[in-house]
């Protein structure tokens, strides 16, 4: 079974959901058979490579709510974060393009350490004080630590097309699937949560999606089995 | 809509089946909302790294047949791949471990070059007289032909880990999707197609997944809507 995550690495209810996602998957019986994927969205592109900020004003200033309410919702969120045992720096977190990070994800995701190289850059940016947005070597600290290699982090970071591509689509495909924020939780292409819910939520959608699990329903036509090869030769018809 | 298919660049039926599916989906009304995505299937992960000789006596000796009669074999595959318009190599193709040409094919996807590849490296196996197992710079020069920075492709062949984990999950998910061999063709993971078949079965399944996509079942449990961060914010209760 497959379990794809749309998320931003700017995204606090990313952070708080995949807490919750874990526990649930933690105590479902089949754990071992699911594969879990990380997909891009950013949740705001339009915040220029380069630009960083608080995130109180920022926000205070894009929504239109006073700064005390912006700060009193990041004080929120660390409540929430707490209830979970995870940190969450209510004060001084930043925000930037994310850009970059993606395109980091997946060449972690080729190199099999997609899971760590996220929950890194999650600590990075919501309980370390240095910035993945603004210090580019505090990121390459996270990657290397996470287990990529530093000249293969150096190198995707320095060449703007590397994994764009990849990012651009787990963008269109989460818009074909309906996401419209994050997190994004995908469940074999077949059922969807939205949102940072309860673990009794995410053990209700996998427990779901696998009872749902089904064969592939074989199409050949009416030659029955074709041309094949396998470790067995190949199936030719004697010329 | 999306389809997967399993191949080996060793294996006839992938090059003459992907020509078959190709007419298929170039007369299909929603191409355009088709992605494409190759994935690697060693036909024999028993063949060591640097072992190559020629087919047909390689294919005589593994099935206990005549050399004559593996010979006819490669004039009947000659033989269907002109009636696709296909070149074909019948005297002289060597065999050769893949992982490598696999390990080249993930790199090429995450360029968005992967589709330009898989056909540059048929062409290399099934059509050029230089070896793509034997001859290194071969490989290299169709990998760059296919739009590849050359220091790519060469770092990517000289680092045996590199993609090695995505053509390992790839032959891992063929296994658990029931694949015995390939080309095997798999239609938003619901419609499963096994071998070169003919054009009509491709358009058939083609025809019969795009009318069974469906939108995702959201399960979101007794709570409803739960906490997302969107392009208007995240949606945070007052503390």
């Amino acid at each position: 079974m497959r379990v794809e995550i749309w998320t931003d690495i700017n995204c606090p209810f990313c952070y708080i959901g995949k807490s919750r996602f874990e526990q649930a998957l933690d105590a479902f019986p089949h754990k071992d058979e699911v594969e879990v994927v990380h997909r891009s969205f950013e949740l705001d592109p339009t915040v220029k490579k380069g630009e960083t900020g608080l995130v109180v004003p920022h926000i205070a200033h894009k929504y239109g709510i006073s700064e005390a309410q912006a700060a009193a919702n990041e004080q929120g969120l660390g409540q929430q974060a707490a209830a979970l045992g995870l940190p969450y720096l209510t004060e001084g977190r930043d925000y930037g393009n994310s850009f970059d990070l993606h395109r980091l994800l997946h060449l972690a995701k080729d190199k099999g350490v997609q899971d760590a190289l996220i929950d890194a850059l999650y600590r990075g940016n919501f309980v370390d004080k240095e910035s993945v947005f603004a210090d580019e070597e505090h990121v390459v600290r996270l990657a290397v630590g996470a287990g990529l290699a530093e000249a293969d982090v150096r190198g995707v970071l320095a060449d703007p097309d590397a994994y764009a591509e990849d990012v651009r689509t787990d963008e269109r495909e989460a818009a074909e699937l309906g996401a419209t924020g994050v997190p994004f939780f995908v469940l074999d292409r077949k059922y969807g949560v939205s949102g940072a819910q309860p673990a009794e939520v995410f053990t209700q959608a996998l427990t779901q999606a696998w009872g749902a699990r089904s064969p592939l329903t074989v199409i050949d036509g009416a030659t029955g089995d074709a041309d094949t090869c396998g470790p067995d030769g190949c199936a030719v018809p004697q010329a």
